[in-house]
């Protein structure tokens, strides 16, 4: 398939390039900088130099699939507003985006998402903001019938690390053996590439986690 | 003061740019048709044609109000998108910017908005995207702390006519004696005129009645 990933140089992004061309797929990396991401993907990478507020349809016209892996960490209201200009973009189409969010919007149990806690923590406002975007990014998808979305979290603990193998759930958290809450980017790839060949969450939320 | 409207040919736009013309106010409609802005406005009328989604922060940047009177009643996701793109032009900055937004999230009653009872009226499909991507407004510029926002709700009906008298509120729906919910255009850029000149609901929304 004709992959775009938006923000590849990302930990998130690397992990998804490598793992669609270990598959096979014709894959475009869509990145402010281009020679910082040859040297990180390699010489050959397919680029699309672009800012992301400045894509428009057309570029993205030819792709089967574009994954958004953008993810600023300081400026976290940036993470809403390119979401909201890709959703712009891709409306009334029938094309595929899937968006990268964050944990916060898991839920914990059936009336609290993780969120709730991260606003109870003490001090929080250096990071509070991210969490808080990233909820609402998954309300605007989830009030979004006119395209093409999918939605995949982490786990709260989103750290590099190998593919070995994964699990998803719809909307919970999933704490693993040791009680907590991870996931690694290889394990992240694998089931973003698993959904990107046999689409099974369309315009629904999922959560992978090791 | 300079001030830049959006959507100048429709109702509450004209309403708007008639009332800043009138009190002496430097004053540029935002359009995409320029000649039809001319033949409503008058040939005098000061054009920046372009279309919303094209505009940068530079197009805005000697302004010191916009107001986004654009609506699109039939792509209503539309409304949506162009809000969402003046935030991201308006981040981070002290410039103001005045959204007119829906009736929808206006408070019935402490726990009820006009939506929760729009929603239930049978046979809906054909105008309930409105109101409901307009309830989304209000929730993401009341999560938007760093652009200088005020929204402004009008009536349940918001109807032609001229200005004669208005009342406002936060965010309760405001009665007439007639027992209805209502605003002229008129009134609306009344309203809208004296909190551009004296701002009183910074990064709140209110609401203006006949």
């Amino acid at each position: 398939m004709k992959i775009a990933i938006i923000g590849t140089t990302g930990m998130a992004g690397q992990a998804i390039y490598l793992e669609a061309v270990k598959r096979g797929h014709d894959v475009t990396a869509i990145v402010r900088d281009g020679k910082k991401a040859q040297t990180i993907l390699g010489a050959s990478t397919q680029l699309l130099t672009k800012d992301i507020f400045d894509l428009t349809s057309d570029d993205l016209a030819n792709f089967d699939v574009v994954v958004n892996a953008f993810a600023n960490h300081q400026a976290s209201y940036l993470n809403l507003d390119a979401l909201t200009h890709l959703l712009h973009l891709f409306r009334q189409s029938a094309k595929r985006i899937i968006f990268i969010l964050g944990a916060a919007s898991l839920q914990l149990n059936p009336n609290e998402i993780l969120f709730d806690r991260l606003k109870q923590v003490p001090d929080n406002a250096a990071w509070i903001d991210e969490p808080r975007y990233g909820v609402l990014e998954l309300d605007i998808l989830r009030a979004t019938p006119d395209v093409n979305w999918t939605g995949v979290s982490p786990q709260q603990d989103f750290i590099p690390g190998p593919a070995s193998a994964y699990k998803t759930s719809d909307d919970s958290i999933i704490f693993g053996r040791d009680g907590k809450s991870h996931v690694t980017a290889g394990n992240m790839a694998l089931g973003i590439l698993d959904e990107i060949e046999t689409p099974q969450h369309l315009r629904r939320r999922f959560t992978i986690s090791d």
